[in-house]
């Protein structure tokens, strides 16, 4: 059966994730539902980021395996057709190697996190971000950040129900993008990594914001993350403001 | 009674335009309600524009005459914390002459325009900007709107139920940025006049995605302009795309 290749944009708002769950909507169920209107026996797909509830994509990825060996770009147009009106739009498809797994190939997780400082709420980002009302302090969360950046054990930063074997990490990027916007500030966390823990990037985007609050030291942050221990996190950010944005895989699949 | 200046922003979706009308929800309606929290008799409140269904604002301006002499910050914050969970936000308040009015003493109305190219449905953007499918050309677009600058009888993008006493407007400004999107582009428009006829902004907006998908010349829509016929006007685009971002008066009552 020819193997495809999906990059997925979603909403995370209405979804209790991206993983088929018994009563539950997802967006790995919403996908499924519009492939079963194409194709009599529909496997299930794989992507390369669960993620969480409430949580959006840019750039997610999955792979298909389907009995009819379709033109890629009319297989995009009909699912999108049938997906509607379900906030999930395939980007683009391609054809793949067997070989290619959309989680087990990738090499690369990317990560946007917005984050809106503002007195009055937002009205067309509500849901697209998280907002807080008091200044932040952008150099000292840049410092904090750069404590987190390379190869450590983040079992501070890994929720309680996390499955990886390991909580040692390589974290290969932590930037934090600053703008002004009419009566407040846009800060963008970009995040990039192998592969993250469960919440990892919550985890640090809600301890970074302390210490942008001025709660904590950003030497603070450092000596949590040694600790090695999860009463030290500080608290996990809401997950609306969180994007996975893309996946590196050795060969680009959409190239 | 002093007078208070007030900017607001709000998402148009839920609402039925600007406007108080019975039996229908409007942005009017739900800030006289905060402030019918506040106060005891409630004037009506008054604003730059009277947006449509369904369009938006980043910076719409109102005013209304209060008994209490407020601050302006604790105003604002009291006004927030009663609009909850509308989508619609004070961005900031000021007290003002007893001779400034919202819409009469505005000299000028600036609105946004987005406009998305792509293929796949919009997710996030839902409801915020107008998709359309096929490739638009911009330059195409820009010759045609050089068409529109200046002091018109703009009678050909005038809606019929119009109240303006003349259809002669001079529009200061329309310029159209462009920036790639993944998958795609987004046009933004921006448009700045004194005043705008009812369903200016739309109609013109409308006729020059026409041009800019190659069914119209541009030279089609001086010819639609000099013709000064409703029935020559290209299609309204939809109102989800537009948004009121500013107002300007011979003092700004904000700064």
């Amino acid at each position: 059966m020819p193997r495809f290749a999906l990059k997925i944009e979603y909403h995370g708002g209405p979804f209790a994730g991206w993983q088929r769950q018994a009563g539950q909507p997802s967006v790995q169920a919403a996908v499924e539902a519009a492939l079963a209107r194409l194709e009599a026996d529909v496997p299930s797909i794989v992507a390369a980021g669960r993620t969480d509830a409430g949580v959006h994509a840019t750039g997610q990825v999955a792979h298909a395996d389907l009995a009819r060996d379709w033109d890629p770009f009319r297989l995009m147009e009909a699912l999108n057709h049938h997906l509607r009106p379900a906030p999930v739009a395939i980007l683009t498809a391609a054809r793949v190697d067997d070989d290619f797994h959309a989680r087990f190939s990738a090499t690369e997780r990317r990560y946007l996190f917005r984050l809106i400082e503002r007195r009055a709420p937002v009205t067309h980002d509500a849901g697209l971000v998280w907002q807080v009302r008091g200044p932040l302090d952008l150099e000292a969360m840049r410092e904090a950040a750069a404590h987190l950046v390379g190869r450590h054990d983040f079992t501070t930063f890994r929720a309680a129900l996390c499955q990886a074997k390991s909580p040692v990490k390589t974290l290969d990027e932590i930037t934090i993008e600053a703008r002004a916007i009419p009566h407040g500030r846009e800060y963008r966390f970009h995040l990039r990594a192998r592969s993250f823990l469960h919440n990892q990037v919550r985890s640090i985007v809600g301890t970074l914001e302390r210490v942008g609050a001025g709660s904590w030291h950003p030497d603070e942050v450092r000596a949590a993350l040694q600790a090695r221990d999860r009463a030290r996190c500080g608290p996990v950010s809401p997950p609306q403001g969180l994007y996975l944005t893309g996946v590196g895989y050795p060969q680009d699949p959409f190239g």
